[in-house]
């Protein structure tokens, strides 16, 4: 199979980027469109299917000298925009000599084929007919996409969360082209997990305007994809947390949670401050984001099991070539550290040069967004 | 104020409890009807509110064996029901010796007023117009209810959860009363908690069906109820746990969550184990339990705290006469152990004789229900 070019390459039109920034901008954001079928593992096909990336710093002349970052849920090629300690002064990567690169995941709504994308083949929005698209179909997407832009061999791969799920299975499924993948708060996800997932999904599926996912563009199922987005935040954040920054404090709007005010009326009273604070998350992330996009990546992530397909653990991990370095987050309740830990250790007992490092954090699972001062410490 | 009296009288009518049985009998279950308005701490009145109330065992003639027993949310008087081992054989209580008294909770909708039930002062149902019902009045009204029953001292109140609110509300509201209190797995409600009952109400709020809380009593918000009892599932419930039962395995009905039947097809996959067991839990909630009473409820757990209304935690539990026992448990993430302990410990600092005991379990939150034995040993 080949891949049409895209039309313009990075490191080659000789944009340089300048000094690191508090949030850099890419030199380059585009998409790569697969000029044939993509084969998916649930038996079905993408026709076509698009790519949107971005590229930060340029490619060396010898290629050699390309990171590929993994983004996580809800995230967005753009690493700048939410990950810029990462390469910015004293981060992990440079922009002066490391070149970046980003993929949307497919299912999403920032540029890559998902739900909301013309089918190809029958001219049709996808809708809740979009296939299952696993990480690991991502990954050899991913592969044709450096294919193209002439990159043989990963310096590093690297990502958290589901960014992290892809980043081990680049490791597995092209073991000539990593030289090092660091894989950040992950590891299958555990049954606590599929449950929140579960949670999330039914909060969608049981908002009225989602109608079994033919909504409206212009009608969304706003309200349930804000209480997923709810119920995600709980794990996301880990309990202390919440108490240090929430409390039992009334919502900082003045609502009146006792029921003081207004003599207890009714069975909804004012709001805690931790209630004020969740719901505002939700608003902010309906602006920016799709409901069936949403679905088709949770069941991305629930789906995701590395030994899927192969013989055994032993079968899978010992294709690694590359160096793994795994992350877990003291406080993520999500995926526990000792999970990441014990993930780490299956795959070295397969031969695996992999090495287990710990994050202490208060911020939970999402710490690898939030600390990201810590994280670049903990890997240099 | 004075009380109605109730039809009948338990340990009055030579109702002799039989030997310990796996799930005993109440000797009495009925209403306890106060008489005139029951003032509540927002400000509000309740006219004439019922108490619904069981008993097992009998009252002495010294009426000084009376034993209450406090439920948790969505719990009933008949505690025999939920808790039977308490007082099964090698129990912590004992039907030959001790008087178990147990009363439905304000709010509630097994019997207590409710949201269900007809206001007295203008002779319709509250539905979401029912009032704040704070731990503390009930709490006051259970008192009265004791007066009626020519109960002056309870050898011991215990609980689990809100249960165990209302076991400290009674050693601090009725200081003379209460010998000895139990207060397993609970401490005011942290962040999180108020977090996650916060998306247990919306949940429930998102339902059509709800309609602001004025639903046809024959369709009631059935799917946002669900949605809301699986939410809390989560909290009750320790994630190891969860993996040891469920893991990844596919929803044992044979659905297929990779896939591979219907070429994953849709945004909606089969399910996994996990996801199977808790939409069987909202299905069994939703056909015992009312909406209302539930958001009823909920409210009442997250505005306890012992100390509103006192001038401090010394003048609030300085009042304590009572020997107190508090539970952690040590895998439950909902109140957990490290905050029961700290709670424990802060009104051992004004004074009280209060202990602290850690139960092993991997049952999180729901450990004094699902290992009654453990928990009694515990006890004894």
């Amino acid at each position: 199979m080949t891949e049409s070019q895209v039309s313009a390459e990075p490191g080659q039109g000789g944009t340089v980027a300048g000094p690191a920034q508090a949030v850099p901008a890419p030199t380059y954001e585009g998409d790569f469109v697969l000029d044939e079928h993509l084969l998916l593992d649930c038996g079905r096909t993408l026709a076509g299917p698009t790519l949107h990336y971005a590229v930060y710093g340029r490619l060396n002349a010898a290629r050699d000298n390309a990171v590929l970052v993994c983004h996580a849920l809800s995230g967005s090629a753009r690493v700048g925009d939410w990950w810029p300690e990462i390469f910015g002064p004293n981060g992990l990567l440079s922009l002066e000599n490391d070149c970046l690169i980003c993929v949307n995941l497919f299912s999403s709504c920032y540029g890559s084929t998902g739900p909301g994308s013309v089918d190809r083949e029958t001219g049709e929005v996808y809708g809740p007919d979009f296939p299952l698209v696993s990480i690991r179909d991502n990954v050899r997407a991913q592969g044709r996409l450096m294919d193209s832009l002439g990159i043989r061999r990963l310096r590093l791969v690297l990502g958290g969360s589901i960014g992290g799920m892809q980043a081990l299975e680049w490791a597995i499924v092209h073991p000539e082209r990593v030289e090092r993948a660091v894989i950040i708060a992950v590891a299958p996800l555990s049954a606590m997990g599929l449950a929140l997932n579960h949670l999330q999904r039914k909060a969608i599926q049981q908002d009225p305007d989602w109608h079994g996912g033919y909504y409206l563009p212009q009608r969304p199922p706003r309200r349930g994809l804000a209480l997923a987005r709810q119920i995600a935040m709980l794990s996301y954040k880990a309990p202390p947390l919440f108490d240090d920054r929430f409390g039992r404090n009334p919502n900082r709007n003045g609502e009146d949670p006792l029921g003081l005010d207004d003599l207890g009326g009714g069975l909804i009273g004012g709001r805690f401050d931790i209630a004020g604070y969740l719901d505002h998350q939700g608003k902010r992330f309906i602006d920016r984001f799709d409901a069936n996009a949403y679905l088709a990546i949770l069941r991305t992530m629930d789906t995701w099991d590395p030994m899927h397909g192969h013989a055994s653990a032993t079968a899978t991990f010992s294709r690694i070539r590359a160096r793994l370095s795994f992350v877990g987050i003291s406080s993520d309740w999500l995926f526990p550290p000792e999970s990441v830990r014990n993930f780490a250790y299956t795959i070295r007992a397969a031969g695996v040069q992999a090495d287990y490092r710990e994050m202490t954090s208060e911020h939970g699972h999402d710490a690898f967004l939030a600390e990201q001062a810590e994280l670049v410490k903990l890997l240099q």
